[in-house]
C-alpha cells in the first residue's frame, strides 16, 4: 500500500526524494552529527524539506534525535535541532584480509567500529580455508550485535588486484592466489547471502583516508601501501581512479633498479623489491620468520642503521616518480611505511625532493594515515555502506534483518 | 529588454536553458550533424524543447539548418531535419608550440581546421620572440576569416609544466622557459584581449584524441607523447587527470636506468632519456642538427637497426609502467611515437607485454592518433571552445566581432 502510494508519486519525484535521503544522511554519516540548520546549508533545501528527511531517517532507524551542539547554534537565533547516527542502526563487516592476518570489524554508520576480531593466515594457504577462518571471525563479530540492528552487506580489503565489474581477485601474489571469487567463498562459509563487495587495499586506504582520516577537503591524494608488495590508491579530483579493469595503482612494480633482485611479476628490481617489507625486514636484518611482526620490530629500533636509510631514500626515490606521474596534495604513507617514516623521515624527504619535478613538489605534503592501521579496513566498511548512502530505503529492503538467527543456525 | 525578460524567467529556469543550450551544442560540435530526433534521444527532451534551442542556435549563428541524412531516418516516420555546425560560425586560434616550430589554427566548431600556419621555433629564444612570431602567424590564419565570424578564444599546446589556475608555464624544459606567462605575451604581441587557454600537449592531445580521435567512446585512455621531451595525457573514467597544480603525466621522468645518461631534472636514465628524439636520432645516427626533422627521417627509413630495435623495447618496457599504473583501455602513441611504432611495433608490443601484470596487460590496446600530428592543436582548439559548449550566449557576448579591424590595426 505505501509502495504502491509512493509509485504514485512518478518516478523522477521518488528518485529525488531517494536520492535527498542517501546524500542527507552521506552529510551526517561523514560528520557523525549534524544541526537541521548545518543540513539546511548543505544541502540546498528549505528547513520542512530537510524536517521531512530527517523524520525518514529516524522512523528507518539509521538517524536519531541530537541535543544542539555548539557548532550548531545560528548567530542569535535558537539552536537548531541536531541529527545524529542511530546507536542501534544498521551496521556491515568490513574485512581487511592481510598477507598474514586478517581483521574484522563490525562497523556503523559513522564508521564507528563496534566490535573487532582478527585471526593469523598462513601464508599460501587456501582461499577456502582463509574464507572459513574469516566466517569465524564474522561470527564473533556480529555476536553481541543489537537484535534490532540489519546488517546492510559485507566489504572486503584484498592486498591484490580486483577486478571491478565483478569482484574477483586476479591475482594476490602474497596469498599465492589467483582468479579467486573470494566473496563468494565468504558467503558460503557463512550461509548468507547480503551483498559483498571486495577492493583493493590500497583503494580503500585511500578512500577511508579521504572520507574521515587525514585527507578530509584533500581531493587529490594517493595512499601508498607498504607492506609484502606495495601498491597506490590514488584519489584524484575527488574520484578514486579505477582503471579500466579496476587495477589502476600498482606502483610497487613500476622500474626501480633494472639489474635488482628479480620480482613475482618477471621484472628485475621493481620498486617493492627495494622497499617492501621483505628489504625493510633485510635492512634492519629481521629475521624472515618475523616478517609479520616488522612494524612491532621497527617501534623497537634504536638508532636507524645506514641500511634503513637507504631504504628510506629508495622509499622517497619511488615516490617521485608517484609525485611526477599524479602531482597529488598529499602523499599518506600506509602499511609499515607509518613506522619506516618515523625512523628515517629525513631520508625519505630527501630522496623525494632529489628526483620530483620542482613544480609538483612544491605543493605536496607526506603524511601519516590519520585512521593509523585501520584505513583499509575502514574503506572496506565505506563500500559496503555505499548503498545505503545512495538509497536507504532499497539498501535496507535488502539488508538482513534476522542476523543471529541465521548466523546462529550455522555456526552450531 | 529581452535581457530584462530573460532575467524575468528567474535564475534557475534561465541557467537551465543555457546548460541545455550548450549541451545541444555540444552533441553537434561532437558529431557534426544530428537530426532532431537523434538530439531529442541523447538529451532526453522532448520534441518542441529541442526546435525551440536549435532555432536559438541558428539565431545565434552557430548552428545551420541540414537536409535530413541517411541516419537521421527513423524507421517509418517521415525523416527529421538535421542540425549542422554553421559555416561561418565562431571560430578559435589554437595555437600548438613544439620545441622546434609552431603550429596556428583558425579553427571552428565541429573541430574544422579552417586554415593553418607555421614557423620554425629557435631554441632557447626568448618568449617574447616567440610569441612575436605566433602572433605574425596568428594574423596569417585570421586574414581570410568570414567578416561575420566572432574569435571565441586562444587556446594554446604548451610542450611543459602548465599551472592550472592561471596557464602560467611553469617548465617548458626543452624551450628553457621557467614560470612565463605565454598567454599574456601573445596577446600582447597583437594588441588583442581575448579569452586566452593553455594546457601540457600531452594533456591537449588526450583530449582531442576522447573527443573526435582514435578513443571516441574510450573512457580509460593515455596519449603519449614522444617528442624531445616524453609526458602522458592521462583520461580515466573520462575525465582528465590534472592533478593538484595541473601538473600530473610527467611519466618522462619516471625512472628506467639509474645507471644513465643524466636528465635534465637532475636525474639519471629516466625514461625520456632512454627513448626521446634524442635517444631516437642517436639509435638511427641522426645528425643533432635534423632532430627537428626526425618524422621524415624515421619515414625514409628502411629495415629497422638493432639500436632502433632496443629503442622499441624501450618504449615498451616504460609503457608496462604506465599501464600498471593507470591500467588504461587505450595507449595512443603520439610524436615521435608514431613513426617509430610503425617501424618496431613488434619490439614494442613485446617490451610492453614482459613487463606488465597480466590483468591489466589483458585489456589494453595500443594504438596510432586518429589525429595524425594535430591531436596537441584540436585539444587546443577544444579548451578554446569550451566556454562555447558551456554557455554559447555569455560566449559569444564576450567574444571579439571585429577581428580584422583589431588585427589589421596592429598588423600594419
Ligand atoms: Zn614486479
Ligand atoms: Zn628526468
Amino acid at each position: 500500500m505505501s509502495a504502491q502510494r509512493r509509485t504514485g508519486l512518478g518516478t523522477n519525484q521518488e528518485a529525488v526524494r531517494r536520492h535527498n535521503l542517501g546524500t542527507l544522511l552521506r552529510h551526517v554519516h561523514a560528520a557523525g552529527q549534524l544541526s537541521r540548520a548545518e543540513l539546511t546549508t548543505l544541502m540546498g533545501l528549505n528547513r520542512s524539506t530537510i524536517a521531512g528527511l530527517v523524520g525518514e531517517l529516524e522512523a528507518l532507524g539509521v538517524a536519531e534525535h541530537a541535543s544542539p551542539s555548539g557548532s550548531a547554534r545560528q548567530g542569535a537565533g535558537r539552536p537548531s535541532a541536531g541529527v545524529r547516527i542511530a546507536d542501534a542502526g544498521p551496521f556491515v563487516i568490513a574485512v581487511d584480509l592481510g598477507v598474514d592476518k586478517a581483521v574484522v570489524a563490525r562497523v556503523g554508520l559513522g564508521g564507528r567500529i563496534h566490535r573487532r576480531a582478527q585471526a593469523p593466515v598462513v601464508g599460501g594457504g587456501e582461499a577456502w580455508q582463509v574464507g572459513a577462518s574469516v566466517a569465524s571471525l564474522i561470527r564473533t563479530v556480529v555476536e553481541d550485535a543489537p537484535a534490532a540492528s540489519p546488517l546492510v552487506g559485507i566489504g572486503i580489503s584484498v592486498p591484490g588486484l580486483v577486478r571491478r565489474s565483478d569482484g574477483l581477485v586476479r591475482l594476490a601474489p602474497n596469498l599465492e592466489w589467483h582468479d579467486v571469487s573470494f566473496g563468494g567463498i565468504v558467503l558460503a562459509a557463512l550461509g548468507l547471502d547480503v551483498p559483498v563487495s571486495l577492493g583493493n587495499d590500497a583503494d580503500l586506504g585511500a578512500l577511508a583516508e579521504h572520507t574521515r582520516g587525514a585527507c578530509v577537503g584533500v581531493d587529490d591524494l594517493i595512499y601508498v601501501s607498504g607492506n609484502v608488495g606495495v601498491g597506490a590508491g590514488v584519489i584524484i579530483g575527488g574520484h578514486l581512479l579505477r582503471g579500466y579493469g579496476g587495477y589502476a595503482g600498482e606502483v610497487g612494480h613500476l622500474r626501480f633498479n633494472p639489474t635488482g633482485r628479480p620480482c613475482h611479476c618477471g621484472n628485475r628490481g621493481c620498486w617493492e623489491t627495494e622497499v617492501g617489507a621483505h628489504a625493510i625486514a633485510e635492512a634492519i636484518h629481521c629475521p624472515p620468520d618475523r616478517v609479520a611482526q616488522l612494524d612491532e620490530v621497527l617501534a623497537d629500533f634504536g638508532k636507524p642503521s645506514p641500511e634503513l636509510r637507504t631504504t628510506g631514500t629508495a622509499l622517497g626515490h619511488g615516490l617521485a616518480s608517484i609525485v611526477n606521474t599524479f602531482n597529488p596534495q598529499t602523499v599518506v604513507l600506509g602499511g609499515y611505511f607509518t613506522s619506516l617514516y618515523q625512523l628515517v623521515s629525513t631520508e625519505v624527504s630527501r630522496g623525494l625532493a632529489d628526483l620530483a619535478l620542482p613544480a609538483p613538489l612544491e605543493s605536496v605534503t607526506l603524511t601519516l594515515p590519520g585512521l593509523g592501521g585501520d584505513s583499509p579496513l575502514l574503506g572496506a566498511a565505506e563500500i559496503a555502506l555505499e548503498p545505503l548512502l545512495v538509497d536507504p530505503v532499497a539498501a535496507l529492503d535488502a539488508a538482513l534483518d534476522d542476523v543471529h538467527a541465521r548466523v546462529a543456525m550455522k555456526a552450531g
